[in-house]
C-alpha cells in the first residue's frame, strides 16, 4: 500500500529534445546499454507497486517509438499522452488524463498524489518516492532536493559579475516531486501562457498559484538528470556496475528441498542483489524473458534432480539467443541438492564431470558453467 | 606566447578530501585509465606552452604521492605545495609561493596573470585558459561559467521552499578562473577568517575585498568537475573516447620523401586527432615513452627502408612492454614509402606477406598489425 495510505499515480515528462546532448536522438530515447534511458525510469516506476498508473508524455513524433519501447520491455501500468512544445504544457497535459473527460475517452482514476519524475533521471529508489509522497500528502507539494555542486552567481546586463550566492543557503531542485493532484492541477490551470512556455519548476508553480510552500527532501546523489553525453556514459556505467552486483536464482525444487532452497537464497541476499525468482523455465515465461531484456549476468539455477545438465544447457541455450554473451561474459552457477538417503558421492562427482565438459564448450560462448554438489542428509 | 603578451602562471588547488564520492581515496588521486586525475588537469594545463609555472596545492599528506606522479608521467614546470585545511587556505598558500619569500626559499617569478584551475577538471581547452585569461588582464578578474542544469531553490526554516530562482538570470560558476596577481593576492590578505574557512568561491573574494567585478565567459560542457562517482565514470568514458580518435605517427624518412610524409599526415589531421610525431624510434625517446604513459592505442609508423618489419617489431616490443595492450586493443600500421626508380611490386609484396605473418603473432598480444606499401614515381 502507499505510504499513508494514499492513491498515488505518476506523470514522466519525456518530451524534450536533447538539445544539450549533442544529438538527433533525445536523449531519453539514447540508448544505455542496449536499453533506451526511458524505459529505466519507467521500469524504476513500475517496481513501486502503490503507484497505480504511470503516465509518459512524449511529443508527436514519438509515440510510436514510445509505445513499441513499453511492449518490448514489458511495461505495464503505462499510459502514453501526446506532450505540448515546452515541459510545463506536457506536464499539464500528462495531467488532464486524469481530469477532463471532454479530451479523452477513457479518463484515468484522479490520484490524491500525483508524482512528476523525468524520463532522462534512470535511477530512483522507493524510498525517496515514499517520502516524497509523504510530505506531499502532508504540505500538499514536495520535492527532492541536493547540495550545490557548484557556487551559483548572478551576472549584470555587460556580462561581469553581479554577485555569488552563499552556496549553504541555496539547494538545487531535482526530481521526483509529488503533489496532491487538486493543487497541482489548480496551479497548471491557472498559470500563464509566460509560465507554460517559458518555466521549468512545479514547486515554483504550485507556490505562485496556490500558496502552496513545497517540502524538500533531501535526495541522493544518483537522482540526478542525464544532460549532457558525459551523463549517458555515466549511467551506462552504473547500470553495469549494478548488474555484475546482481544475480538471477532460478529454482526448481520439491517441496523436500524447498529449505535448504530457501537458506541459499537468504544467504545469497545477504551479500548481493538478487533479482529474480523463477520457478519454472519454461521458454515463454515472461518473467524470465523480462530479465533477459534487463540484461542480467550472473544466473544460478537450483535444483534436485538427477541429470541436472539438462536444465543448464536449456538455460545456457536460452542465454545464447538472447545475445547477452556476445557484450559481456555471463556466469551460470548449476547448483544440484542432493538429499537422497543414501546419497553417493561418486554420483554427484559424474554430474560435476558431465557439467565440467559441458562448460568447456560454452565458453567458447561467453558462457562460463560452474557446477555446485550439496549433498545432505 | 600568452595572450596579450602578458606573464602567466598557474595554481591547481588539489587537497580535497572527495567525501562526497563516498571512498577514502581523495577523488584527484583517482584513477582514471590508470591514471590519477590530477595528472589529467596538469597535463591540460602543461600542455598550454605560455604557462610558466604550475603550482600544484596538495595536504600534507599526500605530498609524496603527488611528487610520485609528476616524475612517473613526466611533469615539467610543476611545483608542489603544501596545502592549507580548506579550499581557500590552500589556494592562498599556493599564491605564496610567488610572493613570500620569508616562506619559500626559493621563490617563483610573480606572474601577472594566475590561473585557478581545479584538479578535479580534467578537461580544458587552450581556448578557455586563453579567453579567460585576456579577461583577467582587462577587467582584473575572469571566471568561466555554464547555464545551470537545475533550477536552483532557497529553503526556508521548516525545510520547506521559500522561492526559487530564474533560472536564466544565474550561472553555475566553474573553472578556470584567471586574476590579476596583485589583485587576488591582496584579497587573500584581506579576506576574513571565515572567508578562508567558508568561502570557496575566488571571484566572490575580488569582488568583495578589490571591488573588482570578474568577467564572466561562456564555458564549455566538459569544464566540470568531478564530484560524485558518477563523474569518474565519465571522465572514463571520455578519455576512451578521446583516445580511440587520436593517433601516434612516427616518422623515419629520409628527405627525399618528406613531402609524401607530410602530406599523409595532413590528410590524417583533417579527419582524428594527431597527437604525436617523433622522428626516431629510440629506446629512450622521452617524447615515445610519454605518448605510452598517455596510452595512445593507435599508431602509425612511417618509413622508407626496405625492412620495415624490423622498426615495426621494435614498436610492438615496446608496446607490449607498456602494458597498453593487456588493457586495450593496439592498432599499429606500418607504412612504407616506396619511390626508388625502378620500384618493383613483387618486392614490397613480399614486405606486405612479411607484416602478414608478424600480424598473425601479435594479434594474440592484441596488437593488431597492419602494413601499408604506397609506391609512387
Amino acid at each position: 500500500a502507499a505510504p499513508g495510505g494514499v492513491s498515488v499515480s505518476a506523470v514522466l515528462p519525456a518530451g524534450g529534445s536533447g538539445e544539450r546532448l549533442g544529438g538527433t536522438t533525445p536523449k531519453q530515447f539514447c540508448a544505455v546499454q542496449g536499453r533506451p534511458l526511458v524505459s529505466y525510469a519507467v521500469r524504476a516506476m513500475e517496481r513501486i507497486s502503490w503507484i497505480s498508473d504511470i503516465i509518459v508524455v512524449v511529443s508527436p513524433e514519438n509515440i510510436e517509438t514510445m509505445k513499441t519501447i513499453i511492449e518490448k520491455y514489458g511495461h505495464k501500468r503505462v499510459t502514453v499522452v501526446e506532450g505540448g512544445i515546452t515541459r510545463h504544457r506536457s506536464i499539464f497535459n500528462g495531467l488532464k488524463v486524469f481530469a477532463e473527460n471532454e479530451l479523452f475517452s477513457h479518463l484515468l482514476q484522479k490520484p490524491e498524489v500525483v508524482i512528476i519524475h523525468d524520463a532522462v533521471r534512470p535511477f530512483v529508489e522507493e524510498d525517496i518516492v515514499s517520502k516524497v509522497v509523504m510530505a506531499a500528502k502532508e504540505h500538499g507539494a514536495a520535492g527532492a532536493i541536493r547540495p550545490l555542486v557548484s557556487t551559483v552567481i548572478a551576472s549584470a546586463a555587460d556580462g561581469c559579475l553581479d554577485h555569488s550566492l552563499e552556496r549553504a543557503r541555496y539547494r538545487a531542485s531535482e526530481m521526483p516531486q509529488a503533489f496532491l493532484f487538486d493543487i497541482i492541477y489548480e496551479a497548471y490551470q491557472q498559470c500563464t501562457d509566460y509560465d507554460l512556455d517559458y518555466g521549468t519548476e512545479c514547486l515554483h508553480l504550485a507556490l505562485k498559484y496556490c500558496k502552496t510552500n513545497a517540502k524538500l527532501v533531501e535526495g541522493t546523489a544518483d537522482l540526478w538528470k542525464v544532460t549532457y553525453k558525459r551523463d549517458l556514459y555515466a549511467a551506462e556505467s552504473i547500470i553495469k556496475d549494478n548488474l555484475s552486483q546482481q544475480v538471477c536464482v532460478i529454482t526448481n525444487v520439491k517441496e523436500t528441498h524447498a529449505q535448504v532452497d530457501f537458506l541459499l537464497l537468504e544467504s545469497l541476499k545477504s551479500r548481493i542483489k538478487v533479482e529474480a525468482i523463477s520457478m519454472s523455465l519454461s521458454k515463454n515465461d515472461s518473467h524470465l524473458q523480462n530479465i533477459f531484456s534487463g540484461q542480467c549476468y550472473n544466473f544460478v539455477c537450483v535444483n534436485d534432480k538427477r541429470c541436472a545438465i539438462e536444465e543448464t544447457q536449456q538455460l545456457a541455450d536460452m542465454l545464447e539467443k538472447s545475445n547477452i554473451p556476445l557484450l559481456y561474459p555471463v556466469v551460470l552457477i548449476s547448483v544440484h541438492l542432493d538429499i537422497s538417503e543414501n546419497n553417493c558421492f561418486s554420483i554427484g562427482m559424474e554430474d560435476l564431470t558431465v557439467i565440467k565438459k559441458f562448460a568447456r564448450e560454452t565458453k567458447k560462448k561467453n558462457i562460463l558453467v560452474y557446477g555446485l554438489l550439496i549433498q545432505y542428509k
